[in-house]
């Protein structure tokens, strides 16, 4: 049995990397730039030089590595194939083929997401779990699904893309994908702040929110501290993405959720109001189900990275 | 390799029954009444008494049966075990122990609709696809989720309970399992017949329906001639659906729908009534999911429960 992997987290400026023995023991992490220019021509290069460099460093041999695991920025299907990354300058790329061919390793390739979760459902927060959703409130809003082990990836590699749920017809301005009404356009960072100001024109109430320059983080500092504005929101929140989990519940039925990203940050105070709502709209027989703070935060790409290469 | 096995699909009044070859040819089916008095004790007995009836009449030896798969109406764990099944009868039954003993035969379990789910992805209208979810659009509204080749069970048996899904918050009237605004208040056949009594309140134009002894059939055969009120149930109905399908594409972005139970007698109108509004709220990389009619009708059940025996 071969006893090394590697965990790979590419991201729009930085790659994170990370040296794993197979039980799940991170021995070393570190980051290197995000070449994007010239159509991202130098990343698999970038990685494989470095993976490599690490293998002698620590006197490693590579017959003792099983395998190189990569989360991606987009879609990736079964095949490690991605269509096109605007972030990363790629266009169409067989990622796990040119990363094997560069470094004479087993490789295999995730969406960053999905890879995430797995990461919380393996070492994390969710560890001891068998199936379970992840929700990562960053920017946007990302999702990986694991049943029995698996990432469920999807048809178009669009598995677990959560933050497209659609959570209500009003929303009046347009998402990134194009809809109206995405769970991401109000419960993101960025969400969270698009839905105070949008609140704000029902607004009756004092607010400690500087409405023009609020941050998410604001608006939860301020429920924390009793705002009665901001509680508002929280609760819109809450009943967004309660709804929404409680719609996956019908659908997969999990263990777990776990809830992480920046916004996590906010403690469990947001479990709060999500779980509200979760209650009231989920099948009845989905009650009980875990919900659970991510504890992995930037690591969890590469741990559910490198858990992509490591059968059990 | 065994050569034969049993699919059985217990139901409220009857049980079907089926003998197949493990290609999926069916050879023989019939049915047994489902004798629910004295807490259902006698159904298992029956079915063992029938199967192994089976094989007398048609000379096939017990060791050349690969097994028997049953599904029946409620949550039946991955180990067989249903907690309560209210029209049968049961209490707490090991259902696939009981019937293996019976038997002596391997038995494997699953809920009717989740089978009759598999059914059509193994034999029927998503034949030789790998992942598709199914909507049973019935008395109620049931569904099935299957992921390369498997069936989504959940971890409480509510995988695939799509009929609970919340698609909207202003429904006055409560869904059988105590929730209000669930898809199967809208959808189903009762549902709909619901659905056009509720938008009675809101009408204007004249209708064919008789609006106190209409079916879901009046209404779909009075949208096929272009009546206007059946018209916009059928539209609100399409948005419902499609909104629920929307959202489970971003969960588990399956390669097909499949649209089964009595109201998809109604044709293909009903299909496109459901693509219409899941093309607007579905995420872009999953529009181009194909959307079918069942063909199995009734013995979807029993080709699904047979699959549940058969290792490919």
């Amino acid at each position: 049995m071969k006893n090394y992997c590697f965990g790979i987290d590419v991201g729009g400026t930085t790659v994170k990397m990370g040296l794993f023995q197979i039980d799940g023991q991170l021995l070393d992490k570190w980051e290197i730039p995000t070449r994007t220019e010239d159509s991202g021509k130098a990343i698999l290069p970038d990685i494989a030089a470095y993976a490599l460099a690490k293998l002698v460093e620590k006197n490693i041999s590579r017959e003792d590595v099983a395998g190189i695991g990569i989360g991606v920025p987009g879609p990736i299907n079964a095949e490690g194939v991605v269509p096109h990354t605007a972030n990363l300058g790629w266009g169409y790329k067989e990622v796990t083929r040119e990363l094997s061919e560069l470094t004479g390793l087993v490789c295999r390739g995730g969406n960053d997401a999905n890879v995430a979760a797995l990461g919380e459902m393996w070492k994390g927060a969710a560890a001891g779990h068998n199936s379970g959703v992840m929700v990562t409130l960053g920017t946007g809003v990302g999702g990986g699904i694991i049943i029995d082990g698996q990432i469920v990836v999807g048809t178009n590699g669009a598995g677990g893309e959560i933050g497209h749920i659609h959570v209500d017809d009003d929303i009046p301005w347009f998402c990134g994908c194009g809809n109206q009404g995405c769970l991401e356009q109000v419960a993101s960072a960025n969400g969270i702040v698009s839905l105070a100001k949008w609140m704000q024109q029902e607004k009756t109430e004092q607010t400690v929110l500087e409405l023009e320059t609020m941050t998410a983080k604001d608006v939860w500092d301020a429920v924390k501290e009793g705002d009665e504005f901001s509680c508002k929101v929280a609760e819109r929140f809450g009943k967004y993405l309660g709804l929404a989990l409680a719609n996956i519940a019908s659908t997969v039925d999990p263990e777990v959720f776990v809830i992480g990203g920046g916004v996590s940050k906010a403690g469990p105070v947001i479990l709060d109001y999500i779980r509200k709502y979760y209650v009231k709209y989920t099948f009845k027989g989905c009650r009980d189900v875990e919900f659970v703070l991510a504890t992995l935060g930037n690591d969890a790409g590469i741990f559910g990275s490198a858990k992509l290469v490591i059968e059990e």
